[in-house]
């Protein structure tokens, strides 16, 4: 058993390759989670919103979706309360069953980059000379700015510690192309030559169910080349961003699946907490309203897509 | 003023372009830190040997050097308990005069950039509807592989809070080259086209020293390139890493320097914190010490770079 065949269990189990961003945007959290209690620090006042609102979206999600996706930036941007806030959402989810994709996009090189693995995957040294865990994620989504041996001590931690990657490789963005498709030294995009790289790495972590935990980025918004990245990184697991809000469809991201219909689960931050209630909406519905929506919007986007893969892969095997 | 005018006058005070990177490595620490207190939490107790050894090192080379450069990785692999060393290491080096260049390495697109960039340079909304400021430093380090659009949220960022960035564009180290020397549309190498980019944002942030606020990172193994580099951004401020343990000598910076001996800071940490003193010294040594040698470190480095860019150029201003 691997990472990754967890989230394939998770995904067996619930008919669904989805995956939620946990992104807590306080200026659109419904109003009704902000008359949270006063606590001293005004950072901490926000770390406890925070809380309180993911804790609420997970157990409203929690048997409908696989993973959840939080976005680093969400949460350390209030600093050490905030991070605390990323640790108690992530325990959280993980005790209901959810796998864990913590969306930061590291990078560095050599010991710093092995700093930034160990400490969100695996274990770090205590001033005793003992070891343990620290931020626990199950995937993290590394960027590969500077290059192999920065994505390195990255994979060593993934073999380490039984973890998993997304490595940055074609995103939904539309200034993606202006690095991304780049010529690189071997005559292909910088795209094709990442793509090369994980494929290398990924038979290094191979799951039951023939997939390897170390995966790729890849945006719903680019469907040409999805198919062709799928064929370079047969056994990655992809992390589809882009659907919905940014403008992807369930028939942009087929070619992100192979025909069993497991290679990639897609995600919506937005597109599920914050765009199917206005912003008016959202300063006046109780916590139930809310979250009944959430839950409508998260079995909408399992449909659409669980059955635009039912139509195209006849061996499905879920 | 503008931030990169406090990194200049800090730099024409101290006759020092060369700024000490705070990287808290748990296993490298001397031993005499490491007995500190015992803290409930064990990564409480990591933070806090963090924290103290971060502050002899401060008050040791605060008049010294104009700028200290806390690398993220070592202070969030201990979750929000190392965020909270940062926190602390941030503000006693403000306290001390010194400008906090955070090496982060961030990078995102839309409202997830803008909470990286509030976070780190800005404020951050609180559930009543105001904002403070939250981690505040005065610099970061921004990774591009995104593109233009994610650069953006962080310049504004940087116009809005007056705060600086060094977009990493040219990096010291070995395979660097795999991305930043491919061929990107405008028939360039991706490092030149960042160059441009760069430039094309620098003039919205000059100080009064003729200098932007919007900076680079070349490394100093790149000395042939860095020359080039510099006449495309001549107003951006440079962050040389690579210099001492990563093999880049006083010569090697001189192109990423202007003539008046400005535009450009170089880093070092291992070669100040690390490697003067080997790991069996680093076992022995007193606190006093310890931070002799890094005193002694510093104050070389500064004679070799001073003197190299004495020598170089004529019209140096300090």
């Amino acid at each position: 058993m691997k990472t990754v065949d967890r989230l394939i269990d998770n995904t067996l189990q619930t008919k669904n390759p989805s995956v939620i961003g946990l992104d807590p945007d306080m200026e659109k959290i419904p109003a009704c989670y902000k008359a949270c209690v006063n606590s001293g620090h005004p950072l901490k006042a926000a770390a406890n919103v925070i809380v309180e609102f993911n804790c609420d979206l997970i157990d409203t999600i929690a048997a409908l979706v696989p993973a959840v996706k939080p976005q680093m930036a969400f949460y350390e941007q209030y600093g050490s309360y905030g991070m605390a806030a990323f640790e108690k959402t992530a325990a959280y989810a993980k005790s209901k069953g959810l796998v864990v994709i913590e969306d930061a996009k590291r990078n560095d090189i050599g010991n710093t980059a092995r700093a930034y693995a160990d400490g969100h995957l695996g274990c770090v040294a205590l001033p005793d000379g003992t070891y343990v865990p620290s931020l626990d994620a199950d995937f993290l989504t590394v960027t590969p700015f500077l290059g192999s041996e920065s994505l390195q001590p990255f994979i060593d931690a993934c073999v380490r510690y039984d973890k998993g990657l997304f490595v940055l490789i074609r995103t939904s963005n539309e200034s993606s192309g202006e690095i991304q498709n780049a010529v690189s030294e071997d005559g292909v995009t910088i795209s094709h030559t990442l793509a090369r790289y994980v494929a290398g790495k990924a038979d290094t972590l191979v799951g039951v169910h023939g997939y390897s935990s170390i995966g790729a980025v890849v945006g719903a918004t680019h469907p040409e080349e999805a198919g062709s990245l799928r064929s370079i990184m047969p056994k990655s697991y992809f992390l589809v961003p882009g659907y919905g809000a940014q403008g992807g469809g369930a028939k942009d991201i087929l070619p992100c699946f192979n025909t069993d219909g497991l290679g990639a689960v897609v995600n919506s931050s937005r597109g599920i907490l914050y765009t199917h209630m206005s912003d008016h909406e959202r300063t006046k519905c109780s916590r139930q309203e809310y979250l009944s929506s959430v839950q409508e919007a998260v079995k909408r986007m399992q449909e659409e897509i669980y059955s635009a893969l039912k139509e195209q892969y006849h061996d499905m095997v879920y």
